[in-house]
Order: structure tokens, then sequence, then C-alpha cells
């Protein structure tokens, strides 16, 4: 079984064992997702890009405790919605590419509707 | 090879096809991130709940496109830290299972340290 | 001088005793106000709506103190970028205004670019 | 009148003149704070901090509208609950004083329960 297939097995597990699928609903799991999205970008706040590509091993811990509950809830919102997530990404990601093309956006962060430097 | 692996491998292509890696710190990718589930969370503001569940098919079209956006960005700095997201999850359950039993939490929605209802 | 000018005063006199300057990019501001914009979300994810507009003391007081913080992250982060927070809600509205005119979208929550049902 | 005040009046004609109070849960306007806030975070994700200490005029441009977002959500979430911003926020900035004495954090970015470095 292929793991995000796994993750989606076990937070249903989770769920069910609490009884909380009442709770779950796309807008609630939505928002959860949120609150632990921003509980990650919190992490890095105060550190300097080159310090958030060296983390101390504390801080690696922890960015990977968030890490997971984002994941988590992304898994469980999908699974609520009936999407596959592997499918939807592999969708997007042609997508991305029509609208980011190699040639040229190469080395540039600017947005696909803003006009080369 | 695993989905998560799948899909570590695309983004990695993805980035350098476009020379991107210098953006790419864990701090720019937290704050992508963010950016992506803002975009997610704003689908679902004024649905109910119910509504929530039954998406029209346009609805979910754009919550896969969305869904698919904070997964990518989040197996991109998963990565930029060298931290496995399959690894991450398991140990988060475990630390979850213990934060919330599930005789003591069913059916309840109440933060793991308040007290019961 | 105005409620928003006071809280910018304070602001600066709270992170200049801690010579916390250094720290306030409009970038790590942005972040900073992301991490407590979920705090403040994370409130609301299990509650219904109905529930959301009746809560109790205890989560009105936390709702308060989490809308304090995201006031006061948004304030430094306009001092920092030398904007007028009354200034610019003002432009806004004239913007948004105009987006939704009020004959086109009473009682609807489709977007401005969304057709009318 | 002071200048939240003013914002509130205005954003409560603004909603009033398109009848869309009834999606103007406490709930929902979290949300919408929170998709405004990703978007406010996204302008600055690829730019280092020395850039976002100065923007274009158009990124600046950009960066007053998605505050002015922010700051009419909030004011909007506030106004729902019955909560006071400027009280609210002397009241955390007392909590904040108590959490962060100046002199245990000068230049410290440490939270306030980590240990000293």
């Amino acid at each position: 079984m292929s793991d995000l297939e796994q993750i989606k097995i076990a937070v249903r597990n989770f769920t069910a064992e609490r009884a909380w699928q009442p709770f779950h609903s796309p807008k609630n799991l939505a928002m959860a997702l949120a609150g632990e999205t921003g509980e990650l970008v919190s992490l890095f706040q105060w550190l300097t890009e080159a310090q958030s590509r060296s983390l101390t091993p504390e801080q690696l811990a922890d960015a990977a405790d968030e890490i997971a509950d984002v994941q988590m809830y992304l898994v469980a919102l999908a699974d609520q919605l009936g999407i596959g997530i592997a499918d939807a990404v592999a969708n997007k990601m042609v997508k991305n590419a029509q609208k980011y093309p190699a040639d040229q956006f190469r080395g540039s962060a600017r947005k696909y509707n803003d006009p080369p430097a």
C-alpha cells in the first residue's frame, strides 16, 4: 500500500476510535490545517534563511511534528472530499509546468502573470 | 517507489529545471505553504459545514488544486530539512494517541489540556 | 491621538525595550502575523457557526488575546513598511465597492469574478 | 471618533449594503482573515529580509491592500464578538510584558518558555 494510503487509514482509525467524525467536515479540517500551518510557519519566523537551513536537533524535531500535523489534516481533508492526493498533485504539476515554462522562468521568482524583469 | 517519494522527485525536478533552489530555503517554503493554505481555507470560508461536504464539481476541482499545492510545498519543505514525512507522521501519531487517549476524548473536541465538560 | 497610532507607539516601545528591531523585518513580521492568525482560527475550528456566535467567557478571553496579537503584528508590519493602516483601509474600501457593487452582490457570497447563480 | 471605530462603522455599512451579515459568523470571519493573511504572507515569500525592507512601489501598494483586507476582517470579527480591539491590545500588552521581561529577553528571539542560550 502506498504511504499516503497508509496515512489515510491511520488517520481514519484514529478519528473513528475517538468518534471525531462529526467534527471533521471539510470546512473544519481546512481550519485545522490552517492552524497547524500557522504553528509550522511560526517555527521559522525569527530565523534567517541561513538558520532555517541548519536547524538545531530540537528545532528539527519540532518541525517534523508540525509537518506531520499538516500532513495528517491534509490527508483527512482530501479523504473527506474524496480527492486522491497523488492524482491531484500529478494534475497540478501539469498546470504549473504550463504556467511556468522552464525557459521563461529560470532563476526568477516572479509570478506567472508578472512581466519579466 | 512510494507516492510521497514520487512527489518528492517530481518537485525536485520541477524546481531544478527552473533553477529555483536558491529561493527554496525552509523559511521561504514555510511561507509558501502558509500562502497556499490560505487559498485552500478561503475556498470554504462562506460555505456552511453541510455545503463543504457536498461541493460542486468546480469547487471540488479548485480544492484538489489547492490541496496539491499544499502537498507539494510540504514535500519540498520536508525534503529541504531532510525529514521523512511518513516517519514523522508515524511518530506524531504515537504522541497524539498519548495526548488524546481514546476513552477520555470520545466525541469531545476539547483540547488535551482542557478539563472534561 | 488615534487608537491605531497609540498601538503603534506602544508596539514600538515594547520592541525597542527588548532590542527586537533586528528581528522585525517585514518578511518576519508577516510570518509572525500568519502564526498568530493560525492560533486565532484554531479557536473556532471545531465550533459550529452558531457556537462561534455565542462563545463562553473563557473562549471570548482567548479570542480577545489572539485578536490583540494579530492587531499588534499588523501594526508593526505596516509601521515597518511606512503604510498608514487607516488610509490603506479607506483606499481598499473604494476598490472593494467597485469590485462588489451592492446591487449585484446583495445576499451573495460569490467571488467578484464568478457569474451570478 | 477613533480610527478603529471608523473602520468598524465603514465595514458594518459595507456588509449591510450587501446583506452579507448571514455569512459573517465569527467562524467564517476567522477563516476569511486566515485567507487574507495567506495573501499577505505570500507577497514576501521569495523576498530576502533585506528586499522586504525596501519594496518597490508596486509591491508596497499590494502590501497596503492586503494589510487593509486583514484589518477589515479583524475589525469585523472583533465586532461580531463584541470585543474592543484597543482594550484587547492594552490587556495583552500587559501579559506580554510579564511573559517577556525586558531585561531577560533583550536581543533574544527565544520563546518565553525556552531557556536562555
